[in-house]
């Protein structure tokens, strides 16, 4: 097993130049001082650095080496590579940069190939390089990080090193880090699942800029993370970050609603700051996860829980009311001075022996708590934090501390984390963690299924070009089976007549033209006509919309009563492939982005997940009197929609907008289709 | 002036017990230590501390004293502050606790008439005392923090201790220091006139968890935006957070959601955590204000780069691309493998000439700008530090840092702060700092109508008790010029018919009874009725509803078609009094939050900034070919609404649910009013 063998090598070999300061001295630096065993240099030179042996190359060993950590110039890359490969060294560091990410491809191509021959497994190239404190092994010329459950993997060298150099002042300790730096071998795909077996690691931080295959990333979370959890922090949300992410990996990064949506759907938490990253991990690594929502808040100053609890709220937990029980028993040591609603205010006066029986008493009830303590210079915190470490020990539940602030708490705080309490900035910060690690617990033991994708089946619809004519589209959909009105097409004010009589009067009429895409942008759609004559004066005015276009009539179909307007959308992602969007509310979906994302295909239940996501989805139920829409039907439609793309794989867009939602079924209301040239 | 004495003391007299580790004695050590000249201590022991000069009363000192620091027990403070009143001080500092928030109330009365008597002016009781750095001034038990141009006022003096301890480590100095206690007499409403003229003061954070006059507050923080920046930090956003309030202050807690409205119409920046509010007092006076929202990012790693455009476009900033003309001078000395879209990426090779020349160059058409480094062992982050600094002074522009992270890069942070560029812990967080300064400048010098209150007039609906009945209602509100539509009562099947003939098909009918008034809960309205046996079945149907209740009849109206619903709501705020609702989007309004909010009367160009503020704005306006609605009409119903509960204060609640919102003007589709009893 080669990942084995990258993350604890028996020995461990360096080529490069072991001049003063440059890469390779200063890896062999790193190994040696890390404590790493069995280093050796390899040179043309035979140069050595910190008195381990040298060789002109890996094979000139003769031990048996697992690694190799490459630093040589980019050019001889390739021939470095094959003479490891040749002396049966499965696993490469490659840190040496000047490949694909300043446009030597072919550079990249040459590694590769010479990799696959002999079934060597690369890290890199263009990297920061690996960590395994476990193993003692710095194969990268970051900040040393302390010893800890959380693994990190980065995208970027710089990111992951800065990522290291603040570990310890954040106090959180690393168990793997790995840069892959450009991908061009290993990447999360395959480290997350070796991570979800490695008893060093109790939670793993991922940073990204884009990924390499979207839907084996999909899998690939979605199975770590009923393991183990996942924190992500992923670049490039705003139109800015999208264009400099492209610019700087050279990829192509898929619509961050997407990877929201994947990064959702999969269990993985997504932050966007470093700090998030760092709490988060700092929480995991130390405490069991909440069973349940309810948080109690204990302080000594009522400001600070206040904010809290608000916090606590917002991020989805439950302050609730401290039961009349809980108050009787608090009552029974607390002077009356204190608060006994939730947040618990203890008041300055609050001693280590109340905080630890307030604890002790809340937990039996509680599922998690946080103990604030805003001290001051004449107060014995480090009294307070033994009473809270020993409540958290003996409730046996998560107890997160917001000991305030600077040099006055500085000694309390190491008390606690060395207690196994971690201690956060603010209470606020405290409580997104007991939020997140709650929520985790949730969903841990979920399965999504993912339905396989259909074959490809049955015709296209017929089009000119990639563009299909609503009447096109929709004979195509009612082939298919899906619920569209009865339509009529009618080329001539005669036509259009009949047409009306036979669909039945109210009707709608609206202009057919391969160049107007966007009908009602034109006035091209004309609702509720009631009768002949006002029918006769709707075809004359579609017809004049059209006048300097190319002209095919129009398409006439029943009136549908006011009722409830829901948008569906395929695209087809270049990360992820096909995707599927529901939005609620007609404009209110552009408006209030009330929407929900998936790749395709959906199975009904998970369509009927995305229904609910809808913030909406308490009016598409039926509020305030209102009645409710077909919402099996609805569920039913956008996984049968779902499969299309793949039935059809000539499609390569498709909007139905809107569909109507009737008390009884579903009815198609109008659609776009783009095909592929 | 006192609140100059309170600041600028020339002697300040400490009275309560001197024995050691008492609150005198520690009073006592706080002044001397930080270096106050004049320094009295009076007890009836005549007991000193520290070698201060001590006497029995303050009487007995002989010498101009502007400030009295009081820790005797509450029992005695009125007294002592009767013997100094006689003795001509005029400022007092009440750290004793034991007044109302104990329950003793009389307590604090009492205190208050001897102030009053004496023109004594307060702070406190039960506080934590006042800082002044520039005059030595430390009269407070708390962490002394170091000077700067930072003044805070806490409710909470625990709050405010911990705020001081943290100052430090935060890189923010504190200018003045008040923390009010109970806030028996001074609080922000005087403090915050003061600190808007305070040489010493550039930007003000406040912590609140309720105000003592609403009005006059959002007078007061109007008029001090215009001259300083006010960062707030006001607790009790959630119902948890707001019970506690409520039992922790003794004082009625308002509903958040007009403490939100108030602060942001009166241009105070609310922030949520101690770190933000840190965050923004760094960013405020250490830079200049942005004079755009055009932001440029310079980085040496692209991950960090495109996190922080992330969050600064999050945070309302651009981040516009770099024009032809400035890639065109940053190519003259910049390598190619810099990417020249924003952020700019140096590359971990960027040297501080670059990091100086790239900001100067693009300051030149940029507002502002955030420099990250990304910083590693073998780097040599002070000569980025050196250029960063050196760029900022040339262009005179602001630019914030973000050097990450560890041991690795202190020194640096020391050299950019002392050269006046704050550094945030990550990009995101400057990004945030930056856009707030931004949005301060653009409305520093707005000025808000705030439009008297008329005087009452009129008569209140015609009522049985609190409850209004909707006919009465709609009567009332026409008599007072609203657009009501024509109505009909009618308490028959007779009537019901003529009144619909009066009317016109088609109709609206809804029942009326004082014991229905959610109408719609109870199937108590139907629309759209087409003719005189659908009418009869109505009122049927409603008589029924209405079967084993006390029936008035129904009223008729003419049926308004589909159009968009507006939702206009007065409530009377314990600590604001009246307030406005306005909500968008009929259930939309509750789902989507989509409202404004504003204390009563406005202005019809504040309504029209109601208006502006919803979400569905657009939607209103008329999007995607769906027409607009007479928003014309719509402000001046606002504006009209607003003033019904100074004309008519009888008036506890009233709800407009819906107004239409036509293309020509506006109805009022139905109405609910609740009056004192």
């Amino acid at each position: 097993m080669t990942i084995q063998d990258l993350f604890y090598p028996r020995a461990v070999a360096v080529t490069g130049s072991m001049a003063e300061g440059k890469l390779g001295y200063e890896l062999v630096k790193q190994l040696v001082e890390g404590g790493a065993a069995n280093i050796y240099a390899c040179n043309p030179k035979r140069q050595s650095a910190f008195g381990v042996p040298a060789f002109e190359n890996v094979s000139q060993i003769g031990q048996a080496v697992d690694l190799v950590v490459i630093a040589s110039p980019a050019a001889s890359v390739a021939g470095v590579l094959r003479e490891c490969g040749a002396a049966g060294i499965r696993a490469a560091v490659v840190i040496s940069s000047g490949f694909s990410e300043t446009g030597n491809q072919a550079g990249e191509i040459e590694l590769m190939q010479v990799a696959r021959q002999f079934g060597i497994r690369v890290v890199g190239p263009n990297c920061a390089g690996i960590v395994n404190t476990a193993h003692h092994l710095f194969a990268t010329l970051e900040t040393r990080p302390p010893a800890g459950k959380m693994a990190f993997i980065s995208q970027s060298g710089a990111f992951g090193g800065a990522v290291l150099s603040w570990a310890e002042e954040q106090g959180v300790g690393i168990s793997k880090f790995v840069s892959y730096g450009n991908r061009a071998d290993l990447d999360e795909i395959e480290l997350l699942p070796y991570l979800a077996g490695d008893a060093e690691t109790s939670v793993v931080a991922l940073y990204i800029e884009s990924v390499s295959d979207g839907r084996a990333f999909r899998q690939v979370v979605s199975e770590f993370t009923r393991v183990k959890p996942l924190v992500v922090i992923k670049s490039g949300r705003s139109k800015s970050g999208q264009r400099a992410a492209l610019s700087h990996t050279g990829s192509m990064a898929g619509s961050d609603a997407v990877y929201e949506a994947v990064l959702a759907e999969s269990g993985a938490i997504r932050v966007s700051s470093v700090e998030e990253m760092f709490d988060l991990c700092k929480g995991f690594t130390s405490l069991s996860c909440p069973k349940g929502n309810k948080i109690a808040i204990v302080t000594n100053s009522g400001g600070p829980g206040i904010l809290t609890a608000d916090q606590a709220e917002r991020a989805g937990l439950e302050v609730g009311e401290i039961s009349l029980d809980l108050k009787a028993n608090l009552k029974g040591f607390l002077p009356p001075n204190c608060s006994l609603n939730n947040p618990i205010d203890l008041t300055v006066q609050g001693s280590g022996d109340q905080y630890q029986r307030t604890l002790t008493t809340v937990l039996n009830e509680f599922d998690s708590a946080v103990a604030i303590n805003v001290a001051t210079p004449y107060l014995d915190s480090l009294a307070l934090a033994s009473g809270i470490a020993s409540a958290a020990q003996s409730s046996g539940k998560p107890v997160a501390a917001n000991f305030m602030a600077g040099p006055v708490v500085k000694q309390s705080i190491r008390f606690l984390e060395s207690n196994g309490i971690p201690n956060f900035p603010s209470g606020e910060r405290a409580a997104v963690v007991l939020a997140h690690m709650a929520r985790y617990a949730r969903q841990a033991d979920r399965v999504i299924p993912y339905p396989p994708a259909p074959a490809p089946a049955g015709e296209s619809p017929r089009a000119s070009g990639s563009i299909v004519l609503e009447p096109d589209a929709m004979a195509w959909l009612r082939r298919n089976g899906f619920p569209v009105p009865p339509f009529r097409l009618a080329a001539t004010p005669d036509e259009a007549l009949q047409a009306c009589q036979a669909i039945g009067f109210p009707v709608v009429m609206k202009v057919v033209s391969p160049e107007i895409l966007h009908k009602s942008d034109f006035g091209g759609v004309i609702l509720n006509i009631q009768d002949e004559s006002s029918a006769a004066l709707a075809y004359a005015k579609l017809a004049g919309i059209a006048r300097d276009k190319f002209f095919s009539g129009v398409i006439v179909y029943p009136m549908v009563m006011k009722t409830q307007e829901i948008i569906l959308g395929i695209s087809i992602d270049p990360q992820f492939g096909p995707v599927i969007l529901l939005g609620a509310g007609g404009i209110y979906t552009e408006i209030m982005r009330d929407i929900s994302i998936r790749l395709t295909p959906v199975s009904n239940q998970t369509a009927w997940t995305m229904v609910r996501e809808l913030k909406s989805f308490p009016v598409l139920q039926g509020a305030r009197g209102q009645a409710g829409g077909d919402l099996d039907a609805l569920a039913a439609l956008i996984s049968k929609v779902s499969e299309l793309p793949f039935l059809f794989p000539q499609v390569s867009e498709l909007d139905i907008n809107p569909v109507f939602l009737l008390a009884q079924g579903v009815l198609i209301g109008d659609i776009r289709v783009v095909l592929r040239r």
